[in-house]
């Protein structure tokens, strides 16, 4: 239990924070900024995993939690529960949001600045490096704990400087659905919800083979 | 003794660069920017982490010493000297900035952007975020040090990032204080004495839980 | 074999980030801006030596592997086959954002600002100012794996800030080759395949040098 | 002579990278920004920690040099070749910046915004606390070099943010003294050549104070 706990504070505070930051670099007409914006993900991201990761993992995102199921590092009774979780912590975060921006209509939703086409193989590419990152960094090393905050949060960091303009840089499911259905912008939505779960699932075979025969104390 | 001249310093050395900054940035008509405000106050307190932590835990905040009395991690009998400590240390910074600044009236205040409700609730959020992120990386792990300077510090600039623009993101009573004595903008200042103690406080019991088992060796 | 996919795959996501964050800016008419530009480069570069730095080095970048090899601290059969690898991985990327962006000319290649000689002269010497620290890091300390992800991505991001406007700070052959065969602009390509190898081959004296008398387990 | 060679090295990578970036920030018109300048002079430091460290301690600035040898810290024999060897660098780093920027007349000195006093006062204080950060990080803890890299180059990039429009954020008297020369602009060298050993030198005594009673190996 305290494991999905973890899990909706972690998502709820990544999306507080990360759509929050969006929602408040268009109330200050660019305050923030690209730069301002991906630091706060990345930043928000290795803040959870360094407060939560030794409790559920850190995942605070469902194609995180599915590349682990499918890569037999996580059990499958776990799947939905933490799925679901995320989805609570992310929608509680966009409804908080919504109380506190009433004149916003937007809530930092994810969406394609172009063609559709291109934003779902960008959310492809990017969940794919995520985890390519997150499988290779949770294995072997001792120092696991710095090491992971500090490349996930990076991965983070600059897939938002790379992927945001074009794609929103979602890389997760539950920060996409959040300000889409409270802030009601459903519309592209399917290519949050499926994009990066197939990049992040792409990932565990590749992975797998490089990390093949890797023992869990190297 | 060496506790609290070490938190007079920590507090000054904080104070003086974060509000600082802030000055700065009014001097030269924004040549510092968000992002750039973002990172002096969380490299700052990581520094202050990593100069002062072995002595005084590095609180350099009245909320934070709060917290962790609550949270019974903390003697009683050090709280007063610790605050006491703390905004001695602000208003030297701040009074250091008057005499540097003398044509600056503002001394970088933290002042609501929008209605009073909107920063109060921000500011019980972001102090929340906050002491979860130290309640969480204060125990257990054995890199705590590095760990502890880079998350803090990642949390004040995202936090910064996120709600500067809204709510000034003090989570800092005594943050807040200096700048508005020394420079005379009482305005507001009780949300900014109040908000962030009861976000600490409200981050105490959700942290006993998720660790409730956890031993100090873990 | 395991080492040359793992070349690919870094090289891959290295010049997918990096040159792809360069063409985003272009999209965006400076949106990511150059510390955003910088921000990545340095951060895709700390990734993967956190991911894959314990199977193939991470070199991602012929001159690091030539470097290795002139300082006799890797092996002469590898470097072909880590240097094709390292070009594979690149050019896949560059065809990927052709495919992603089949309206811009330009793939973020690298080209001289001013004369040749400026660009050469600095490719020279942000080369072996990354070789230098590439070199001394990768000796020695115990946390080994933390500080070269962070020197040497710390390293990338300061060159791009500094040599970045002048020469396109490539210090990489392979960072060059991708964009400039794809995007077809092969003009100034020479210098950023000769001056980055020059550089790097210069650093390895001064590194032995200074590292002279160094065990392995100091 | 290794640590003096590595001095000169150090001072001349910083010297080069970081007034490199405020020459390239002044060519290109800003495109540089103060948060990028102030991340290149950080991570600059950091990485010549990080490379160095082990051979010459990383000073790169005679302020930092006179500091650890009031404090007893350092031999009295090697702190003229120190500095003699940081000056070296330094000036060499301007020489070949003006070489390759032959149309700049301005090498990145140091110069006060306002009046003399006030640029006097602000670089004691911004020395003072990189002192005070550095004789507090350079003791005691077992993960001094990740540490002391992470905290030191903080510092640098959080007084560049704080100090740099105000009084060029020097605290390094070699840093100032080779633009300078080299650029032919000597107002106000005084400044830089006085107040940063002042406040260096004050953070001895308050640093022995905390620190009184620490053993090396707690």
């Amino acid at each position: 239990m305290k494991k999905y706990i973890a899990e909706v504070i972690g998502t709820f505070v990544l999306v507080f924070v990360g759509t929050g930051s969006v929602v408040v670099n268009n109330v200050t007409e660019g305050g923030v900024s690209l730069v301002g914006i991906a630091l706060a993900w990345g930043l928000v991201v290795s803040a959870m995993i360094y407060s939560i990761g030794d409790i559920s993992g850190a995942h605070i995102n469902p194609a995180v939690t599915i590349a682990f199921w499918v890569g037999r590092r996580f059990e499958g009774k776990h799947v939905i529960p933490y799925i679901a979780s995320q989805c609570i912590g992310a929608i509680l975060a966009s409804a908080l949001l919504r109380v506190l921006f009433p004149d916003q209509s937007s809530l930092g939703p994810t969406l394609p600045a172009g063609p559709w086409w291109q934003s779902f193989v960008f959310e492809i590419m990017l969940t794919l490096i995520l985890l390519f990152v997150v499988l290779n960094v949770s294995v072997g090393a001792k120092e696991k704990g710095i090491t992971a905050g500090l490349a996930i949060g990076g991965v983070i960091s600059f897939e938002v400087l790379c992927g945001g303009p074009i794609s929103g840089a979602s890389m997760n499911p539950a920060r996409s659905i959040a300000p889409a259905f409270v802030g009601n912008q459903l519309e592209s939505l399917w290519i949050y919800l499926t994009a990066p779960v197939i990049g992040a699932v792409l990932a565990v075979p590749i992975s797998a083979y490089l990390r093949a025969g890797d023992s869990d104390e190297s």
